[in-house]
């Protein structure tokens, strides 16, 4: 049974989950809203769905939810945050807040974090870009889910890429994907379903091509090999090793360029690992459009690129041209009204999650 | 019969080839380095094969070859140029001095270039930043033949992204690749051989799945429908909604961003269209990594990062994980000694060339 909860009282709830914690009000409010975004926007994997995730890494110590991130190294345009293993969802808007004064003062705001965890939708950072008038783009390195072409091992994250831009008469453009074919929720639908997945997701514990996501789930959480493969598919016949290259993009300008954690480092709890640092990296760069072409120009040149894609003849048996953002856009007004669908497993473990932290489970 | 000639000589010829046409010396040279590094890497179709198409642009006043790049606007970290519809590869190299530039000064150096031509291998420009010290990024948009997901008409570039990051024990991290499934070259193969290309390269003129590549060719150069898929080809399934996604990024960044051209605007031309600027766009990013993290702890990060990849357990039936670059460093290295390999049609072209220009054909 799915319940359809108004996402003003599903933040107000995830809030008072996180004041649980002893945080500051106002960075309650950021991490609700970052989930509740994501539900809003159709993405509820990294909805309240995660909320089990979060308190637990709370609880465990792999999340120590009252420490401040630190400016570590900083300059008029650039800046190199340590997130002192707080909370991802602080990490990310303390340093979107620097990129975007950095942006507003000097054009460019490039601000890079290292020792993070989970900071849910790269697209809610690139929301508040957005909202300061900015072009806006932020990635994050993730738990290695990744098999790089011709291997057999997860050694890359899904390491996504939010950018926004803004529009005049049309939707802002939003985008906002993971650099792998699939989310690892995909595979658990086709798990759950007991069906065969298309080939081309994911490989198994000898890095071959599979179809059966209920052998390679179970290999990825015991890590005995396989998993899922980059944008671009196995090997080299349809790009796979671009997907494994936008990957290590990611990667290299959130790990490596925060002189943190990168590739298999990131987020792995092995059995031993309970507590340890889940050691997430982040980038985020926030452009001023006027240093670059006055910002009328800007608006309509998106609007006609948009304009031209939408107006574009479609393939045979379609009838739209999505824009990214669209999609998104559209659920979000939907779920304003309708309120946030949860499924049954997920508005229960909000239920057990109120009764361990003594907070009031209202969502009705 | 393919022939084997000295990539000096080559660079040779192919620069009195450009002071044809009264360019400066030190112009020719970085048209000349431009295109002979392409064939060293091992991109002919970026190489000398394509210098018949600059020669025609500079004859035909699609390429002003004399018109020197101006700057429209800037800032100590970001600039806007106008290409002035020069020789793409001194609008990139000017572009890319002036990002070093900022780079060295403030951190970050962002320039956007539009009413350019095609400058090339993206991954010239990011060898200069590599060669600076420096973390480099290069991006363009190009002529569109790339379909949007569930569109049946080209209106994106193959839009390639370039990003070279430092090493120490390793070779530089070099990625340089295009954001489509594959080049219009590899349909051309298949077109030359006359077998069938692989599902999910390209679709037909009703925006359908076909294997029948000189179908393809034929309807792309028509303009009749159909063309080459983004990264993750047709549709949603293995997500070519992200490399259609992706390409956009890069467009924006490039086309829009500098104030210039974008998707169906770039580099097409009709049967009217000779002598139409190609208004091709370009973005450089520029980041000096000492603004970031110690110079040391990056590189050996990356070399770190490098080792994981390569040693980590392969596939069954492969014998190596590649990181983006080696084949090229390899092919580079092998070029250099063997000569750089010309295809018979090329080095007739070449010939061809020196004749119409008055040059003296010296390879051998």
């Amino acid at each position: 049974m799915t319940r359809y909860v108004n996402d003003l009282k599903l933040s107000q709830f995830v809030q008072n989950v996180f004041l649980s914690f002893g945080i500051r009000r106002e960075d309650a409010l950021i991490c609700a809203d970052n989930l509740v975004l994501a539900d809003l926007r159709g993405i509820p994997s990294h909805g309240v769905a995660r909320l089990r995730r979060y308190v637990d890494g709370m609880a465990n110590g792999t999340i120590l939810p009252l420490n401040q991130p630190e400016v570590v190294r900083e300059a008029p345009s650039t800046a190199t945050i340590d997130g002192r293993a707080g909370l991802g969802q602080l990490v990310g808007h303390f340093s979107t807040r620097k990129a975007i004064e950095k942006a507003q003062k000097t054009g460019v705001g490039i601000v890079v974090a290292r020792n993070s965890n989970h900071y849910g939708i790269a697209g809610y950072y690139t929301q508040m870009m957005l909202d300061a008038g900015l072009l806006g783009l932020s990635m994050t390195n993730t738990a290695p889910l990744v098999v790089p072409t011709f291997g057999r091992k997860m050694i890359i994250g899904t390491n996504p890429i939010s950018l926004t831009a803004p529009t005049k008469r049309n939707r802002p453009f939003f985008l906002d994907m993971a650099t792998s074919v699939v989310p690892r929720g995909k595979l658990e639908v086709y798990d759950r379903l007991d069906k065969d997945m298309p080939q081309g997701w994911a490989v198994d514990s000898k890095g071959l091509m599979t179809t059966d996501a209920t052998e390679v789930l179970k290999n990825m959480i015991a890590r005995l090999g396989g998993g899922i493969l980059p944008l671009g598919g196995e090997g080299e016949l349809y790009g796979g090793y671009k997907g494994y290259g936008i990957a290590l993009l990611v990667d290299i300008l959130c790990g490596v360029l925060s002189g943190g954690a990168y590739a298999d480092m990131v987020d792995v709890r092995g059995p031993g690992g309970k507590g340890q640092p889940a050691l997430v990296a982040h980038f985020f760069m926030a452009l001023n459009i006027e240093n670059f072409v006055e910002m009328d120009i800007f608006q309509e040149k998106m609007d006609d690129l948009i304009d031209r894609l939408k107006e574009s003849e479609k393939a045979e048996g379609q009838q739209r041209i999505y824009v990214h953002g669209e999609k998104e856009y559209e659920l979000y007004e939907k779920h304003k009204s309708s309120g946030v669908p949860l499924e049954e497993p997920v508005y229960n473990s909000l239920k057990a999650i109120a009764g361990e932290r003594g907070v009031a489970f209202e969502l009705e």
